[in-house]
Formats: structure tokens, sequence, C-alpha cells
């Protein structure tokens, strides 16, 4: 049988593609040197980390925040997946930010963290993050280290090439790693080639608020867009894409989408491209999208439904995109610090290859395509080659950057990060990870400005580096000191989720902006009880609104009567404390949703349709203050026909 | 106004109560020590931690796995909550593990982690936890590390002084903290005193599956069971409980729940009681509460309505229950290593108070009691005491213990751990903890053979400990190294959730036992694929069950045609990986569900209800090899009516 044996064929590919170089106990510790290693990566208790390092948590849907070079983790960051400890996802707040036009969906695979620039440096505003599934952006505030708005993408889908800003956050842009039919349609699999398109799209970032607008989606040919990054200093106005299955395959992808020896990297030039949109250029097209925002003062999200997008066909914008041959299957595109460099590792290769921006302008110029791909000119290999490393590892995938003309490429199937020198692309150094490395982060090593103290190696196999617990373990990074000529290892940490990239940023340029308190004084949510005074519960049909404040250790109220079977019950908890780090918590016995968690200043709400009759308890969740303990109260519900009349008990 | 008063004094003690006692940055770098307290904390990449430490996830509802000393997150296990990152409470298999007598209940509050036990020493076969909200108890595999089986507990209400296990695992023993009307009836809050009751749960545990069965229930007065410790040694075959609110107050309970001078421990001789029971005793109440078990072997979760519990008067088994008068509002109650000592904690005192097992036994032989409440005798304090510990400390809350005669409190509110010596009841150090300390944990010190090398505190209040990440934090927890005569502060690591006890083992103990993979020649889930020849996709009316198997880099089927809006199609994936740390995950665009993580040899169960026409995508969302990013497939969707027929490929 033809498919069995294609099948065996692939069994035995994967596994020599998937092994780990490096198997085995292995230590770093080095004689005399050990203590030495220990202090580099040890902060004391009372003293702060250098940097934050924000690791996206793959399919754990959200970001988790990391110190450096402590690996320790400070925070998850709730952004495209329900989170039970917070009530991200559960409180009415903000059920309307995981809304999309395929209604709510819980979860997403969180790949590329991407933090804003001004001038190609980062500003630490906000960072951003895709979902890589049901394709959205989402960014967040740095201030709150909360989720502050979330837009679908429509025509995209498996939102992979995503999201990378621009030089002054002008766009985030997102590229699609599947293609579809667009618009989609019932059409057969097998007609794919030449009918799919692989949708590119330009979110713009008011440079104020923050605020995403969709200007515009670019309709590439139907490749598989795995990554990208953006221009910087002369090339700024461009972005750069790896893609792949350039051979339109859609079945036995694993085969047939590594045919050609060369794929290609997609240069965009976007500033074109916003020019023929300003210029009235391209088609408006009816879609379906949902763009979600959280009102900071209303401790509120929303959701709205759009219905419109411009898209734009790159041959329609001449001198807008061309295509640079690369081999083989490229998945990193990575661009230097100076912007003159592009990076395309081909995954199925040895070697790293270096297009040269000037080269490519040149050749543009020249007009010297090598033909076309469904109209996009395609550059010859030879013309914009800069060089080539080299390398001597296998499975080349990502490239980051210190700031001293340093470049460092992982290899997942020789487990190994490779340090290399840009321009004369000599191999300068080598080291073992522990195992398979994927994705790895320098801070700012996204940027203009890297600071080159620490690598982070994020490794896809775990095996035997922590203690067992079970057939599923964390993935596991690794940190590196690079501010000597050799990288050196000094720490192993395990990861939440499954990080893909990561960002990582000086600790100074965020820490004095963090928000320690939300305002009471600020507080516009409808339901807010800025005064205890004016707690109470409303009931308007089976419908029941509790208006409820807390400070230590006390609910207004803490007894109500007069619930009935059948109602729906709206708990508006205010958090009336003004000191950081004092939340208080809600939840109410045999809810069918997550507890609230609400933060100083806060109104949080939850719904509660009690099923039983009884007298049941409510309490606080956050150990708040030595008579936590106390902080309690009790809901009567009485028959759906009762007569029980509602009251509430507000501390007399 | 009376109430506004009333407030306004609870705000001020409140602040008083809740102080930190050591705010401010402060370091534990000593100089020419800081080196070596570097290396004690320090976990060399290749080398393992010690200990397990198992840290409850408070309001996240899960466990979290720790390393020490390196104080290393290695899992987070999901308990009680929905898991977006593993499809916990998400896919068909595990939905029903959260299903209650309430329906289906996503969240938990876990509190009190407590390794199974043989003859008082830990044997690392199970850990237990209790799900404080909607009463649960769940029992987690040390084998996989994954949620085995959770049983609802009917009559409880914030299922608090839980889950402790006596000496052989012979039952798991839960309490109600808050007390309600047995059966639950509709009646006035005002008339709690006198009517409500406070459960307490004996739990069987089989000594060879681990399986739960609800034994009994022994209705206690109307007062908050806070926590709980079993007896060992001598005292094997008792369980002691501190209570709260034996006031029986129902309203500002921060007020009116601190008015007695004492409260009790509770004594309750369970061996007694299980007699009884045997014997006939006790009545059958019809009641109504969830079980669920989880099948390692068919990688299904059923869950079975039960409707009947033995409920026990303990009024009507003479010598089983026993009031210990301890001041002052007691949190903590502790039993030491010998079984003699029970530690009950005021937590508005500054002195704790040791009561003498012997001393009990004598008190109660010479029937020395000082009244009853509802009928239960109450000991003379004076009787039972056998020492008091002035600590000179402000709030104290738990005792854990070391092999040496030695006990470790935390104070709350003065911010600190003392140690001090069983027996003279001399404190021997106080080292600071940063900030408001709650639990504590030594491995094995809820045992009779505890481990104490280290004891983690955990601290409720975080402040500037770590990098700031906005108004919301992480709690925080300190490692001490206990292993010389004073204490010494190693490291600071931030925990996840809010972790309240904490159970910890020698790393021996369970990492041979650790499963890597599910054999798949043992898989027996109704729909697993053994072989790739069998994947197929079977129509039953409006339900499409796809037969689907993975393996390094590829789904069979990879492409699926026929399926139309209005249906409801599950993916039944097998992953045909052997190999350790080769799980395969499995998304759909558009899902209203989260992912699927599948680990080699299982199977599990994604719905999706497709709403639109066209052709969409799924992947894997694992990064399990080289082509990990060719691992995907497309299903075509027609519309409601239409006759494409149902095709799928199969890797032709």
């Amino acid at each position: 049988m033809k498919k069995f044996n294609v099948i065996l064929t692939l069994v035995a590919i994967m596994a020599l593609l998937s092994s780990c170089g490096n198997q085995g106990q292995k230590s770093a510790s080095n004689g005399a040197l050990s203590s030495s290693t220990a202090e580099k990566a040890y902060v004391a208790p009372g003293e702060h980390d250098e940097f934050y390092a924000f690791l996206s948590g793959g399919y754990s849907g959200n970001i988790t925040v990391y110190g450096l070079p402590s690996g320790r983790m400070f925070k998850e960051i709730p952004v495209f997946s329900q989170f039970p400890t917070s009530g991200y996802g559960y409180s009415e707040e903000t059920k309307p930010m995981l809304n999309t036009s395929f209604g709510f969906v819980p979860w997403d695979d969180a790949h590329h963290p991407d933090i804003s620039q001004t001038n190609g440096e980062l500003d630490g505003r906000w960072i951003f993050i895709n979902g890589n599934n049901t394709p959205r952006i989402a960014r967040i505030d740095l201030a709150t280290f909360e989720t502050a708005e979330i837009i679908e993408l429509p025509n995209s889908a498996g939102n992979h090439s995503s999201s990378f800003i621009t030089e002054n956050t002008e766009y985030v842009v997102a590229g699609t790693r599947f293609s579809v039919p667009v618009p989609q349609r019932d059409m057969p699999i097998s007609e794919y080639k030449g009918n799919f398109k692989g949708a590119v799209s330009f979110i713009s970032v008011a440079p104020d608020t923050g605020r995403f607008n969709l200007e515009f989606q670019l309709m590439m040919p139907g490749f598989n867009y795995d990554l990208a990054h953006p221009g910087r200093g002369d090339s700024h106005g461009w972005m750069f894409f790896s893609t792949y299955n350039t051979e339109e395959a859609n079945t036995l992808m694993e085969v047939n989408s590594s045919q050609n020896d060369k794929d290609f990297i997609a240069a965009i030039n976007w500033k074109k491209i916003e020019e023929y949109v300003k210029g009235g250029g391209g088609t408006k097209m009816a879609t379906e999208y949902a763009h979600n925002v959280y009102d900071e003062e209303s401790h509120m999200g929303t959701s709205t439904m759009k219905n419109e997008v411009i898209t734009v066909d790159p041959t329609k914008v001449p001198g807008a995109v061309f295509f640079l041959p690369t081999p083989k299957s490229p998945h990193g595109c990575d661009v230097d610090p100076t912007g003159q460099y592009i990076i395309g590792n081909g995954k199925l290769s040895a070697d790293l290859t270096i297009h040269s921006f000037d080269n490519m302008l040149a050749a543009i110029e020249g007009k010297k395509f090598d033909g076309e791909a469904y109209g996009i000119p395609i550059l010859k290999f030879e013309d914009v080659l800069a060089g080539v490393v080299k390398s001597g590892g296998l499975g080349p995938l990502h490239t980051e950057f210190d700031e001293k003309g340093n470049a460092y490429t992982t290899f997942f199937i020789s487990s190994e990060v490779v340090k290399w020198k840009l321009g004369t692309w000599e191999v300068l150094d080598r080291q073992p990870t522990f195992y398979s490395v994927g994705h790895l982060m320098i801070p700012g090593g996204n940027s203009r400005k890297p600071f080159g103290k620490y690598v982070v190696a994020m490794n896809k196999i775990t095996k035997d580096r922590y203690l067992p617990t079970g057939p599923e373990m964390e993935h596991s990074a690794q940190i590196y000191d690079i501010s000597g000529d050799k990288m050196q290892l000094i720490y192993d940490f395990p990861t939440h989720g499954e990080p893909h990239y990561a960002a990582g940023c000086p600790a100074d340029l965020l820490k004095t902006n963090s928000k320690k308190i939300y305002r009471l004084d600020e507080n516009k949510h409808p339901y807010a009880v800025l005064n205890p005074n004016d707690a109470k519960v409303v009931r308007d049909g089976k419908e029941v609104h509790v208006y409820m404040s807390t400070i230590r250790s006390h609910f207004t109220p803490d007894n109500i009567e007069g619930i009935k079977v059948g109602d729906k019950v709206y708990f508006h908890i205010t958090n009336h404390e003004q000191d950081f780090d004092v939340p208080h918590g809600f939840s109410m016995i045999g809810q069918n949703t997550s507890e609230l968690l609400i933060m100083p200043g806060q109104t949080k709400t939850s719904v509660w349709e009690p099923k039983k009759v009884g007298v049941w308890p409510f309490y606080c969740t956050d150990f708040c203050s030595a008579l936590h303990q106390e902080m309690q109260g009790y809901v009567r519900v009485s028959p759906a026909n009762s007569s029980t009349p509602l009251t509430y008990t507000l501390g007399e």
C-alpha cells in the first residue's frame, strides 16, 4: 500500500528531524567557576531583576512576565484564554474581550509578542501579541499589565507571521500562515492552487491611545506566510515575510511543501501601499470581524462587530511587493538593528541566507527580475544575497542581535545557539541547548537598540532537565550570559504554556510607570458603589442587581434575602481599597463561573443563577487581613413562587 | 449613623491588622556571605532539585509543582478549574470532572494539599486537595501528575478545614467553614444560631486504587470549622479541628464572631464513629452530589450523581467528640510528628496554645468537663494545656515541624516565622518574612517523618518584592535554610494563584515512578485509532465522528470534505508517539472551546460546530519536529442543505 509506505517514510524522516542533538544529563557546573555562575543568575531577596522578559504562552493563549537573570515568573497576563484565577473571560466586563465572528472563543495560541517602539527603540507603552488559531491581535497596556484591546482579522487563517510592529508603531502587521479562499466559499480543497489567498493585515495603532484600526489587507498568493520582521533605519517602510509551501500543496504537507529548492522572503513596501490606499486604492470587501476594547475608567470591555475591510491586490501597486528567493522552507525572517540585513533561515538547510537591503533596492532599480509569481516580481538570488553563514549546524530557525554587530541563531535539529558576525559571516561561538531550541530572545533584539547582556533560548524538548512530572511537562528555557566573547549558560528555567517568541526590555523602562491602584474617584463603572452607603440590591423582573462594596474585611451588604430560584443575580462589586496590593476576591457556592479578583478601585461583575432553595454563602477569596476568614455573607434563596421580600443588611 | 461608625472603626482595625510589619526594600545579601547564599538556592543546569513542593493554587483552583531549593515551577496541574493550556475542562473526556450537583462549575478555590501516607510517613502515591467554594475533594495521581478523581460534598459550604488525611490514608477528612441549614431550606438568615450545622465529611480511600467513597458526615454545631490535622502515633484515630464563630453570629462577622475569649479545638475520635457507622449507626439522608472519576486506560472521565449520605449526630456517639477551649479565634490547628501536641494559634492573640493529647485523654477519662455545647462535652482549658509559647509576635497562624523537635510558626501581623522548641516552649529564633506570611511548609512537616532542611513561607502581600506588574501581582514565597540552629533566608520566589498550604517530599519518593508515556497498546478509549489505517470519518445524522491519528508531523486524515453548517463534529485524536515528551496539539479555527494537548498514547476529543461555509484549517499547536509547521489540514464546510459527499484523505 503506497499510503502506508509514505507514512512509514515520514516517520523515519521525522525521527531524524526531531532528534535532540544533546541528550542526557549535562551540567553547567564547572568546578571552581560554579559559584560565580550561581551568582550570575541569583537575585537576592529584596533585590530586583535587571530585565523584564515577556514570553508568549503559545497554547496557553497568554503572556507570561519573567525577570532576567533570575527566570522567575512575575505574572501571567490573560490575553486570548479564559483565566479562572482572576475571572478574565468569565466576568461580565471581560467576556466581550473574547468575542469573535465565530462567537465566544475561550482560547487561542499566542506566539510573537512585540513591544511598542518610537524611532525604532523600545518605548514600553504597550506589548502586542497574535492569536494564531482564530486570527486576532491583542494590545496589552504596560502600565496595568492588562489586555486592553483585541481585534479579529478576517480572511486570515493561522495568524502566525504576526504581530510585528513598524519602527514608530505605525502598524501592527499580521500575516496568515494558511491560505484560504477569499472570500470564504464552499470549494474543493484540491483546487487550492491558484485559488487560495494569503492575507497580510496592517492594523494602525493610534499614537496617543494605542487604539487599533484595520486599515487594509494585502492579498498575497496562496503560500504559507511563516514569520516576519519590520525594516528599520534605511529599510523603514518595508516589512519582510518568510514563506513556505510556495508549491501550494494541500495534503501530506510535510513532504509536498518541501519540494522547491527555494521559497521566498516577501519584501513589502507598506509605505507605498498606505499611500495607494490613502489615495483611494483598494477594494472594499464585505466581511465580519470583532473589535473588542477594554476601557480602564469604566472597567468594562465592549465588543463591536465590523463589516468591511479594504483589500489590496499587490499587482495593482507597482514597486510595492517583491520576492527574494531563499532556501529552503525558511522559517525565521529577521532584520538586524541597522535594517541592512534580512536573515532567512531555511529550516531544512544548514546554512543561513543573508539578504542585503541595499542590494535589493539596486536590483529593483535595475529591474533585474527572475520572472514573477502571480504577477509579483522575483529578484535574483545572487543579486540580493549579502552573504551566507556556513554554520555547521542543522535546522536553523531564528536570529536575534546584540548592539555589537553580532547575531545569534538557534538550530532546532542540532540543538544549539550559534553566534556569528554580521558582515563577515564568521561563526564566533556555539553553545548547546537542552533540547531542540525554537526561538531565542535578547532584550531589544528586535529593535535598533538591543541590550545584549543575556540571551534566552526557548527550548521545545524538556525531557530530563527537571524533576519529572508525568507525561506532560513544561517547556524549558535557558539563559546565557552574552556580555563576553563567549556565551555562558547560566541557568535553566521552566516556562508556562509553550513560549514561542519573547520580547524583553530593561526594568527601568517600565517599573516607574507601573500602575499600583485604580483611583476610586475615577471609577466610571455604571454599577460602581463609590460609598458603602449607596450599596443596594435592586430587582428588575427576574434580574437582580447587587451593588456591593468591599473593604478589609467586609462585604456591604453581607446578607441578602428575597432571591428566588430562576433569578439571574448580578453581583457588581467595587473594591474600596486604595492601597497597593489589596485585592479582594468574590465567589458564590455552586456558581457556574469563576471567582472575581477585584483590584483596588475596580468594579467587577459576576452572574449567579441560583438553582436550589436554601441559605448559601459567599466569601472573599484573597487573604486580605487578619480577619479575612470573617469576610463572608449569606444569600437566602426562596422558591420561585415565594413572597419573601427583598432585604439586605448594610452593617446595622 | 451607627452603621457608618461601625464601618469606620472596622476600617481602622483592619488597617492595623493588615500592616505588613517589615515594609520597604530589604536584602538578604550580607557581604562576603552572599555568594554562598546564592549557591544554596542555585540548581545548576542539568542538575535536579532535592525536593518537590506542591503548592495549592488558591483561587487558581489548581496545584502547582515546584522544586526546592530553586523555587522553579515545573507544572501546573489543573484540578478544579478549566485549563485552556491543555484542554482540561474543555475536552469531552475532562468536562465530566467538573460536574457538580449545581451543574458544570469551571472553577474553585484550592487550599490544602496533603500527600498520601502509610504508617504516618509520606508514600507518594497520591496528593489530595480541597475545593473550598463548591465543596469538593480531588485526588491527583503522582505517577501521572493528573487529576484522577473529584468528589463533591453535600451539606458543606466553604470546604476549608480540608483535605487532611489520616495516618494510613484511611480517610480524607473535610470540614465545612460555613455552617448552613442541613438539609438546605428556605429560612431567615437571622435564625442561624442553633439551626445551622457544620458538616465534617469522612471520605474513605481504597488502598489499591485510591478510589473515594463518602462514608459518613458528622453534623457538628453551627460554628465555623477553619483548619484541621490528623492525630498520629498515639493520637492516631483522632482528628482535630479549629473553630471560630462559636458565637454563631451571621452578620458583621469581623466584629461579631470575635467576641468570645476562647473558641474551641474540636477533637474527633473517628475510629469510634467509624465503628458506630459500621454497626448500623447514623441516619441515611437523601441528598445529591457528584462523584467524578478519570480512567487512565480509557482516558475518559465519568460523572455519577449520588443521592444518599449517612449523617451522624455526635451526641449519639458518646466519647467521640470533645471541645478543647482555645484562645482566640484559632486559625491553624497543627499536630506535631509524635502526635502528642495539638497547637492552636489564636489569630487575634500573641501566644500559642499547645494542648497535650495525654492530658486530653486523662481529662476525658476523669470526666472533668466544663459544661457542654450542643451536647458535646467541653474540657477544661487548664486540664488539657501542655504549654504556652510566649512568642512576642502578633497574629500566629500555622505551625510546621522538623525532625529535631522544633516547631515553626508563622505570624501574619508581625510578618515573621518563629522557631520554638516542643516541650520547653522556648523561642529559639525568628526571621522576618516579606510580607504578611500565611501558611508555611516543611517537606513531610505534616507527618511522622519531616525532612527539615528547608521551610517555605507563603506570603500574602508582595508589594515591592519583584519588578512591578501593575495592580495585580503574584503572591510571594520565601525559602529558608533550616538545617542549622538559625533559619537563613536564601531565596524569594513568586507563586501562581494564591498558595495557601503546601505539601513537599524528597524528590526520590516520586521521580522513579513518574510515568513518561501512555502505552498505545493499552489505550481503551472507545474512539481510539490504534493504527493509522483505521482512521476514518463517520457521519451519524448531524453528528460527525473523526477518528484521527497523529505522528510527527502528520494528521491522518489531513483533509475532510462533506461537513455541513449545523453539524456537530467530534475530533477524536490519538497520539501515536511512544517517546517521552512528544505531545501533539490540535486546534480548529473559530472553535468555541480550547485546544487539545494530547500526550503520547492518549486519545482526546474536541467538539466543533462549524458556523460558516468555507475551507477551514486545523493544525498542531505543540512544536513537535522540524516539520511541525507543515502539520495541518483543512475541513471543507458546505451549506446545511448541500450534497457534498463525506470524503477524507489518508495520505494517498
